[in-house]
């Protein structure tokens, strides 16, 4: 199929099944986050009580656990979802922000990793080389490291872990550690509003919730991202209009239009 | 008196008197809860720490408790500041998001209505049908059911627990147990961005807190919603440029225009 | 140096060496927060984990620690973040929300300072006045007190204190308890926006991570909160669009242009 069919019949599909999408989402992105999976059509439920884990992913169509706000209560929460998804086979994406920054941040995404397989593992360029053992200088939770520095590193993650490896940049690099996929759309000032990454994260979860290949399913949600925030840049006056416009187009855009973008 | 009247006296008694309104709301609900408190010129008060609930209760005109983001730490402070609005007979609005997703939900709904009566129980029609005993299947925080097919639940739940109660719809329902208010603005795009249901909640404990009949006031708050919805979604390019024009018309409405456009 | 060089080389400053502020703040601010970092061009990153503090102070350029939504866990971060930004000499913003609406919100606001000296402490005129021991009457998190009636406080804090106090209102004062510096630019419907003081605390962070001297910093700070607040006022439709627009104002403006509308 080609990347233009398979991204048509993605949107199509998560408009027609909106899916619930479990978010384990920091607070900074949690309504950003909540309003884009509305905008493409999908269900968001934003939740980390631990007490109510099971219930919650048993109900949802795919999960998505975001690292970077951690806090004991929630890590348990984290925890207990994403074992339960994977007990129960729901995909789930892992967006470990901030890995590197700090012990507890690597080390909650290792342990998430190792002991529940996510089914994408979706990170800037820096988060991917640290989770793939290379000694990085985090700055933060921004990426220090270049997309294109991170395909071996993605590369070994994805063999190593099972999981289809996401790395957002310039170019977007998703692999099944074999296969490598690229994105090429995308506008810099994307990198200025905050929780763009997390949002990509969600959108992944939309995207492999609405069935079809993951790999592709994991691309086609950059792509949208991408694309949405190409157009976004044009229309805007600065980064509090583009987070409007985003928004906006990820409420109302065409697919077949936004396929025709598609830069690989 | 006229709906339009009494419309119109609670928006003005709101605007001259800024009631404090103290709520205990979801994370994804934070910012657009206060900003749209602060728009129509009541003050907003976000906090959930249980060391300063009776203070908080106390110096505020009116609590909101939204069960949206649920936390053992946070259900302790919900208890509290509902059970000190209680004895000190200040009004309160209970917003049971997602009661019927999960089993920590429904319970913490119901102890907080059996233990600390609200004065308005604003929620979906899938919540409502929960707390009323009705047998639903949930899909998540969103409903699942029509608000008219929660009326009977409605009444049912107001005669059982004292309080009014407001379920929000295509029409919104607002009931005694006895009278049925009926409100039919509104538009289909509000259910597409998040914590709009949450900002009915706030809205509603900013029109009790201004005094009038609690009836009239919780009709008056979905009035508001609703014509500010449909003015929004009419201004819109997407959800994201609705939700900016949706704070504008709550910052600027003119009472008298908005009364001349209620729908019952 | 002129008041207008000195805002220039500052706004540079923060553009060339992009600075890692390290934000606790409370939820309803953080999205707003982290937006105008990154729109003004530094690097913002959000975490309160007790666990991962001293790590994160150790790669941040300022801290800033806002008390708005106060928790148990979250104070002990705070403790740490707070502790450990002293005892490595980074500097760092106390913003007091709400200091006087509680006994626990007043008690940490004074512990911090005591134990952990703030570089800055930033809050309107009813919380610097509580903190400097003057009984007044809290209204919430709003200011209930004029930041001309703070003056004297402000002095006296930041002498007892050792602090730069910034006050905000229709007239910021900025005070090391000998010298005091004004900035009489913002507008009216900065205050109908939620979060704006936290915003300001922030972008304090910003400007005293960028070096040059403290007092200078945390009012060119105020400057550009003021400008940017007026010039999104008169661009805006209500309070929703004005948030918009102070956010492109933040990410867009020319310093030098701005350094010409600068009112002391």
């Amino acid at each position: 199929m080609s990347t233009s069919d398979s991204f048509v019949r993605d949107c199509a599909s998560i408009r027609e099944k909106s899916p619930l999408v479990h978010c384990i989402t920091n607070y900074v992105a949690m309504s950003i986050n909540a309003n884009a999976l509305l905008a493409i059509g999908a269900s968001p439920l934003m939740s980390f009580c631990p007490e109510e884990m099971e219930e919650i992913v048993r109900i949802s169509s795919a999960l998505v656990v975001n690292i970077g706000c951690l806090d004991r209560h929630e890590i348990e929460g984290m925890e207990i979802a994403a074992a339960t998804a994977h007990f129960l086979n729901k995909p789930w994406v892992l967006d470990p922000v901030g890995a590197g920054a700090s012990n507890i941040r690597t080390q909650t995404a290792l342990s998430l990793i190792r002991d529940s397989h996510p089914t994408v593992i979706r990170g800037n360029a820096s988060e991917i080389l640290c989770l793939a053992g290379e000694q990085i200088t985090s700055r933060g939770v921004d990426s220090s490291a270049l997309s294109s520095d991170a395909v071996e590193g993605a590369k070994a993650l994805a063999l190593s872990s099972g999981a289809i490896v996401s790395v957002s940049g310039p170019v977007d690099y998703i692999t099944d550690g074999t296969n490598v996929l690229t994105i090429a759309n995308g506008h810099p000032l994307m990198s200025r509003i905050t929780a763009m990454g997390c949002t990509a994260s969600v959108i992944t979860g939309a995207f492999i919730a609405a069935g079809g290949d993951t790999l592709h399913a994991a691309r086609n949600a950059m792509a949208l991202m991408g694309i949405a925030g190409e157009r976004a840049a044009a229309l805007c006056s600065g980064t509090g209009s583009m987070e409007m416009h985003f928004i906006d187009e990820l409420s109302t855009f065409n697919p077949s239009d936004y396929a025709a973008s598609i830069k690989e």
